[in-house]
């Protein structure tokens, strides 16, 4: 079942568009490996838009609002573990990503790299509920490493 | 405070991209309502991700699967209060955009519209756990609806 689930996602989209009052050309039907890596850069420009002001209150480069950075980090907890279903095989052969080719012959590596990613959020997200304007920054440090890590090592520039 | 925020947001975003390995261009700063846009176009994208195979194991399209279903139902509920965020005043002059610029002058109705989305989500996450097949698939028609709704008056195709 979850095998199969990929192969059926281009197929749902164009079913389902019509539902919600969005048409399409059926001509332009998108691969499940396109569509995944459309998801994937979607996916990372919405987290970008919470850790850009969570990195400019960290940095003191923005006036640091604890309200406002918790719903934040809170947004970027839930959003990262999402980030599992964007790197289905289907995309490996889809050239229109910054994605180094290297990251399918070191998934494992990867893999690692992103559950930092999905941990170090989870605990920003626990930091900022405490209010602690100096754990909440240092917590947003060491998230924006896991960030780094993995984009120094399978990100082109 | 709320009110200056949207202002840093642009600053924001090239304050932290470095600290996370993104290198940018800084002549190419977009706009805060250009940034909002992307955000928006963004935010839809990932949203569609789950809405698509929603609607097609709501249209009988695809095998349904009460777990896949309630664990995407859950991501929509989710996501789609996120949207609040996407329509900035800032954003009204921006061009590349589906939105009709009438919402601009209809924004109570369009607030309303999009609150519908919210509770039909929150309704179809909720219809989820009851793992009740029939609820789940009314429950994604009358969440469908309100995309709709939305997408007729004031969406351009």
């Amino acid at each position: 079942m979850l095998r199969n689930r990929p192969l059926t996602v281009a197929t749902a989209l164009l079913v389902t568009l019509g539902t919600i009052g969005i048409g399409v050309a059926t001509a332009q039907q998108p691969s499940v490996g396109e569509q995944a890596v459309k998801y994937r850069k979607a996916l990372y420009q919405v987290i970008v838009w919470d850790v850009a002001p969570l990195g400019a209150m960290a940095q003191d480069k923005m006036p640091f609002d604890a309200k406002d950075f918790a719903r934040r980090a809170e947004h970027v907890a839930y959003l990262t573990p999402l980030l599992a279903d964007a790197y289905p095989a289907e995309s490996r052969g889809v050239t229109d990503t910054k994605l180094k080719p290297e990251m399918w012959t070191n998934r494992a590596d990867f893999d690692q790299k992103m559950q930092a990613l999905v941990d170090r959020s989870a605990a920003l997200s626990a930091a900022a509920k405490t209010g602690d304007e100096a754990k909440m920054k240092a917590a947003f440090f060491e998230m924006g490493n896991a960030c780094k890590d993995c984009h120094d090592k399978y990100r082109n520039k």
